[in-house]
């Protein structure tokens, strides 16, 4: 199924009317005291913010397209199988740890992906009341306002973005990648690192992450001239993990031939 | 000399106003091309928005406080050689990189010490125009909002923040104190880092700094309560480079004793 020019505009702007709730919702829940679990360790965190999101969202997506199938962090999704369809992401918190201890940097992401191609993708940064969206037939915006691809600058003229965890633990030679760059930052969330490659504050992103986290971003990227795939050059996997690298084109060369090397 | 309470506040107030036009300033020439240069090797970048704002930050301290010394980052200062009198603090652009290549997370920074005694700082965070300032005698302000103290969390509890360059390296122990902490950043700029402290975002920071990097956050985590220090615990050399570490009471005890160990 091909969606046109004006149905893919009209989900556009249904989901961000649903990310203008989601967003008052959060705050709200900010305000009061959190609810933080953990999951597979100390550091890997929940709140009730993200349960409550994401059934919120699912709900949201389950009336709106009822055919569809979710993938989603918290478990309130489908066991997808197979990328046929609509296949809607959700990261109902992204950076959850950020959420908890920064009370920013995080973000809500959603994606749209039909028949296993990229169609939009929503990335809330709720704290600085941003959302970046759109898709291949829209373009990209943060909030109404276009932007452009970002230059394609190389490694060594840019700042890079790794995953802290790896990084520390010498895992993907993302030292390698580290000492090659002008510089690197670490910001422990998926979301608030590709909104800074997409906005060309970055000149490349990488990490370990599952679909939610990277579903959005690689809508939003690709889109933008940017490079996506993972950390050997493949294409990702939308239904696994993946080390995922988003980056220029110049610097997505550089560090697939640093990886290789 | 001893500054009454309202000289102080008549200190604070002017300065408030020179960091006013320096905000506009510094806004309107990164609308503009930057003259970016290096100093010691290619990642210590200045522009002429550093060289400018130093310039007049100077005059600017020159022409209210004429007996004062200046130590500040471009060479536009005093040859400082003791902490006798008003000595004054500035950097012009803190976080030249993030200045450069993320147009964000840079601040300018000022801070007034009298015999040595820590008395007013401040510390302007220019894109999102919120400048925490104040000191021992005033209390510490975002813009008119009054900070308290932040909570006095454990290293193992909070996100600690480390200099990204350090870290990769090996040095100052850094590895042990990120696999310690609940987790970490790499921010890449000391006044920002300064900030998620004083805010209460990071239980902690460490990084080499000049005393032009650390004076103005150091006025004011002390006036919050926060522990500043060498890595060794010592009280920071005002005239020279120091190993600077910034912290909750907790998290600085669980780092210098991770540090010692």
């Amino acid at each position: 199924m091909t969606l046109s020019q004006f149905e893919i505009q009209d989900i556009d702007q249904t989901v961000l009317l649903w990310l203008d709730h989601l967003r008052i919702k959060t705050l709200i829940a900010m305000q009061q005291q959190l609810e933080v679990d953990t999951k597979h360790d100390v550091r890997d965190l929940v709140t009730n913010v993200d349960k409550d999101n994401e059934r919120m969202i699912n709900a949201k997506i389950r009336a709106f397209d009822s055919e569809a199938s979710i993938v989603s962090e918290e478990g309130f999704g489908d066991q997808q199988r197979d990328m046929n369809g609509n296949v809607w992401f959700v990261d109902p918190i992204d950076g959850t740890m950020n959420f908890v201890k920064e009370r920013a940097n995080f973000a809500i992401m959603i994606a749209l992906y039909v028949d296993n191609k990229p169609v939009l993708g929503w990335i809330l940064d709720v704290v600085n009341n941003v959302v970046y969206h759109g898709g291949p037939q829209l373009g990209v915006f943060a909030n109404h306002l276009r932007l452009d691809n970002p230059v394609n600058d190389t490694l060594s003229d840019g700042i890079v973005l790794l995953s802290g965890a790896r990084l520390l633990y010498g895992m993907f030679g993302y030292d390698k990648i580290a000492k090659s760059a002008l510089g690197y930052r670490v910001i422990g969330a998926a979301g608030p690192s590709f909104i800074r490659v997409i906005l060309g504050q970055a000149v490349g992103y990488s990490s370990k992450m599952m679909p939610w986290d990277f579903a959005a971003g690689q809508v939003l990227a690709k889109t933008l001239g940017l490079s996506v795939s993972d950390i050997d050059g493949q294409p990702l996997n939308m239904l696994s993990s993946n080390i995922v690298l988003v980056a220029t084109n110049r610097a997505h060369r550089d560090i697939l031939t640093l990886h290789q090397s």
